[in-house]
């Protein structure tokens, strides 16, 4: 009976965010998951995953039900729709392919059946999809968890995973669509009995809140090479006062001009998010660390246009944006994608 | 006849900027040279410096007339008074020892005859100079050299030596005392022919005016790991409009605040000091590269504190001020001198 409850999921990019997601749905018994990777592939495909997670304890060699490297292409493969795809990877719009194009062989444009939940951070992710997808119901998901990927498919999780589940507006469908998605989806997440998924009325609050940490902590620790612990510890406490309370009291500000009015002490309790020992690397940080590309015209870019357009000051955002663009560039040109001029002495 | 003319200098430091003043003064023939050398001693006592300078040509196996890794000790050495001595470390008030300390042996609190030069950057370096030595002149020298040690003793000078001197005030002595013997000092430089040398009436505008180059490009330069080529190439430009002219216009409104009136253009000039395709890193990017301290104090902390004191609003200075501070704190880290609290999982 159970067996038969079960929805198909796709989940894509399996990460320290995507695995964890991808355990925690299987464990609930009520999902049978498609885990594609990429980076860890090799890795995962033999070895599984090797998790020390404060959910789920220590889970040694495991694997979703499938493990691919290529998005599942619906046509080519003769494959049935998925019940919900789970977008897990970072979403960089500044970098190709853009989640709609990546998400592309498993969800026809005139998808109807298939629920898409972009379980990444920022604002205004959801937009591209209404014009490529119009008719998909698309949910936020946003996860307040840490974990942390320190080696291919060995995934560290420090602090619970909480997810908060709502749809995004669209004018397409009818309300409902979206909220008993939500609901759906939650009560899968939640079957384990290990982790907390919520379903939430209000998206954009949520996604505002989550950004008080996101669109500083993220860059800031990006930017200096320091984890959330150290950064605290930095100067005594002198670069938390100088630098990361004065740009999360610029996101409240902008989030309130609109519309979205954070409750009093986010800016503490954003600060404080994690014990200064767990000595946690953003994913940003640990991005950069690896290389890689940051998120960060979704975390820095659209809450400081929307801010800017609202008439907030945010000069430390706008800096640390601007920064941030600097190790985007940065990284590009290490890896070989910026031609720059030769050096004449 | 000339060599009686000669003056003894001690050169304290004799990285980037003090190999090339001690190199460019021998060259002169007005002044015999005692180098005191820290981390390239071994090298450069074995092999001598390899200089590729834009002023003197390919030099190699160069020595001046006494390398040494001590501070000469008067006293205990029985060797007469300096010249002249200049001070060609970093000064970073923040790690001692401080720069008064570093040159007692050779310079005894009631000295009148040896003239003390400090070829740093940042401003009120003479103060505690005034307190430990009262009755020495000091004079400021402002250099605007491009050059960097690539590798111990190895020295790249990409742009010309232009040295700045002028008296710092001292209230203890005549006005002419210091002017005489910036006077002195200029001519002893200059006789080689190969650098210009000015002598100053006016330090504190010569101070500021550096600043506005070396309190901006320096940190943001040692925060984003990129030298002033690809900071200016970085997002097309956007970050030097974004970070790097905003703050240099503080600089510019503080520094009038405080009676320096900076000419029109001097941002522009700063920000075009040396072609992008120099590639130049900055002394403090250099130093971060190398995992030493960097010079933050002076060249961000005592620019913001007068600014901020005179009412000018300086939130890119301030915030670059607060990221450099954890750039230092990061060092220490390294370097073994913070304890933390212990890692919790």
């Amino acid at each position: 009976m159970i067996e038969a409850q079960k929805k198909t999921v796709l989940i894509i990019g399996g990460g320290a965010v995507g695995a964890i997601a991808a355990l925690n749905l299987e464990v609930g018994g009520l999902a049978e998951v498609t885990l594609v990777l990429r980076s860890n592939y090799d890795a995962v495909n033999t070895h599984g995953f090797d998790i020390k997670s404060c959910d789920h304890g220590q889970v040694q060699g495991w694997k979703a039900s499938r493990v691919r490297n290529t998005i599942p292409n619906l046509t080519t493969e003769s494959l049935p729709p998925y019940g919900y795809i789970l977008l897990c990877t970072k979403n960089i719009p500044d970098i190709p392919p853009t989640p709609a194009s990546l998400v592309a062989p498993a969800l026809p444009p005139s998808n109807t059946h298939t629920v898409l939940i972009l379980l990444q951070n920022g604002l205004h992710i959801h937009k591209p999809f209404l014009a490529s997808h119009p008719t998909t119901p698309v949910l936020s998901g946003i996860s307040m968890i840490g974990s942390e990927e320190t080696a291919p498919g060995k995934i560290i999780q420090d602090d619970p995973d909480r997810l908060l589940i709502g749809a995004f507006p669209n004018p397409n469908l009818g309300e409902d669509a979206g909220s008993a998605a939500a609901q759906d989806f939650a009560r899968r997440y939640s079957a384990g009995g290990k982790t907390s998924c919520r379903v939430s009325g209000d998206v954009l609050h949520d996604r505002w809140r989550k950004l008080v940490y996101n669109a500083v902590l993220n860059p800031v620790c990006a930017i200096l090479g320091l984890d959330t612990g150290r950064l605290r510890l930095a100067g005594g406490g002198e670069v938390v006062e100088g630098v990361v309370r004065p740009a999360m009291r610029e996101v409240v500000r902008a989030a309130g001009a609109c519309g979205v009015q954070l409750e009093e002490g986010v800016v503490e309790e954003m600060v404080e998010a994690e014990p200064v020992e767990s000595y946690l690397s953003p994913s940003m940080l640990a991005d950069v660390r690896k290389g890689n590309f940051i998120e960060y015209e979704n975390l820095l870019g659209e809450p400081l246009r929307e801010g800017k357009e609202k008439g907030v000051e945010m000069p430390t955002i706008e800096m640390l944006y601007y920064m941030a663009k600097a190790v985007q560039w940065r990284t590009a040109e290490r890896k070989g994608l910026v031609e720059i001029p030769a050096k004449k002495v």
